[in-house]
């Protein structure tokens, strides 16, 4: 029910998902009468999916402890999560309320053992191919137990995503030595260092444009300045796409320019296109939970079905259980 | 004698200030050899210059405390900071090292008596023209109140740079409604809403995408995410550019395009040319310093001299001392 545009475009995102991933089988949860019919109009999601009708739905606009209140063991949104947690689903992917997502994964789920907060990790389109950055928005603040935590987590997802044994990790960081303040970022740096741990190649501090030119594999930092690098990427985005569209259009001779490089210009476009590396991933939880951008289309809202389709056949879940089992931090490193 | 091409850059970029701001008067800091013959080359601005030699030079890679420790009282970084605390000079530009400049500038100009700690303002090229925003690096994490000062420093600078009466001011914030960790952000954005300053018409939380929108004049963060921004926003630019390159060079028809087209994209590189826009603006010191980018050539130089120029001419530093002390912070907000 969750995303700009609710089950008009979670429906045909989901079918487009099939047509790719044949063997994925749905439970989708919403409000029977606006669901049902856009289901019977993809004959193969019917035949792979079971509809459950649920009484409410959390608003985009619902504040977390809103949501919570309102829509705990009844929204469409918690019973797809709770799906997860009865083993009926293996990832719960949803469109809605980033906030209510989270607060309610993280109250039906639980954080696994090891970890005291979840994360959301993002795919982030570098001029290598693809980076993790994690965290996006998930917690503000991060001692350096949290942040080796994150280098673990991420390095896990990259292992599994993008099929790489030892993933280069760097501690995002600002460019001055010694500045005050950064104590948990040297601290796990050093945790880091001295692990040596054979799934993470440790790379040392990278910085904001060290994000894009993909410097490392997975860049880790904590949830206030990740949202902010992330949201300020997507801006800078925007700003170039609409300075490079209005100069195109300015002159008949650029007009005629953009004719002949339309081709060029499309596969720009495709390069960019954000939908191709659409999706939160919740990372933490004794559970798989993808966030789709809530703006995206059906194109986009697949992606973010596939990448949970990912996550589910290499059971990420498991994996990062048995990475922070085996890195033992120390209860004193919590600092 | 600072930035990655030392003299080489500085002296050409000085001399070309000089051509359009003929009414500059320059003290020039360096090592004799080297920067005499330089000058030397520029007959306008040998007669509009005053050199003196300096036995040392701060390196780039110094810490801030070895450039110090090796540098004050003699430096040429020193030197010229110090110019502007004996009331010689306006301000001191340097393209040198920018923890090193800061250190020395605090510790040799202090900071205004209401100001608790020193900021790096950055003007940021966006889709309605250019805002500020500061902190880039200078200071790690801002209780409240620091923010406020960010905010009233931010706007004089904007009113001064932009000739604005009463420019948007925005707290930079993820959007995340209930999130942990985010007091100061929400005690600052009450303190500027309930202060209702004529100087500055506050727009409330901002988030890293509405940068490049240019929603705000003014964009207010401490110097960690600030940085994080500024290095982001670098990075996602050149990964764009890229992009662009290699999409134009791949084909006949996208090579034949791009001639046709050759008018918009000088258009759109001149509107994102960093050089247009260099120079970090050192903000709560009792004197003016601009730090120019290190590695950029004379023009980007030039620029950094002429934004020198402009704050000289309005006396920023005497302004922003007048904004704080009517703004008359309470002591208990500092919590």
């Amino acid at each position: 029910m969750g995303g700009d545009h609710g089950p008009a475009v979670v429906i045909p995102g989901a079918a487009k998902a099939l047509e790719r991933r044949p063997d994925i089988r749905f439970i989708i949860y919403g409000d029977e009468p606006q669901v049902r019919p856009l289901i019977d109009q993809h004959p193969a999601l019917a035949r792979a999916c079971e509809f459950r009708h649920a009484e409410i739905a959390v608003r985009m606009d619902d504040k977390p402890s809103q949501a919570l209140r309102a829509g705990r063991y009844k929204s469409s949104m918690w019973l797809a999560i709770e799906a997860v947690k009865k083993g009926e689903a293996d990832v719960a992917v949803s469109a809605g309320n980033t906030g209510a997502l989270m607060a309610m994964a993280t109250f039906c789920l639980k954080t696994l053992a090891q970890v005291e907060r979840p994360a959301i990790a993002a795919i982030w389109p570098t001029l290598r191919g693809e980076s993790i950055v994690l965290d996006v928005g998930a917690t503000i603040g991060a001692d350096a137990r949290h942040l080796v935590e994150l280098a673990v987590m991420g390095a896990t997802l990259a292992n599994v995503i993008f099929d790489i044994e030892r993933p280069t990790v760097g501690l995002l960081n600002v460019g001055v030595e010694e500045i005050k303040g950064l104590d948990a970022i040297k601290d796990a740096s050093r945790i880091l260092r001295e692990a040596n741990l054979p799934q993470i190649e440790y790379k040392g501090f990278v910085e904001g444009s060290d994000i894009g030119r993909g410097s490392v594999d997975v860049v880790v930092t904590e949830g206030f300045s990740g949202n902010i690098a992330l949201k300020t990427a997507e801006g800078t985005a925007t700003q170039i796409a609409t300075f490079l569209k209005n100069a195109m259009g300015r002159t008949l001779m650029s007009r005629i320019g953009y004719l002949f490089a339309k081709g060029a210009f499309d596969s720009l476009r495709r390069t960019l296109d954000p939908r191709r590396s659409n999706g939160g991933i919740f990372l933490g939880l004794q559970g798989s939970v993808i966030k789709s951008h809530g703006g995206t289309d059906a194109l986009g809202f697949a992606s973010a079905v596939e990448l949970a389709y990912d996550m589910a056949r290499h059971d990420l879940v498991h994996q990062i259980r048995a990475m922070l089992e085996k890195l033992q931090l120390e209860p004193a490193v919590d600092a």
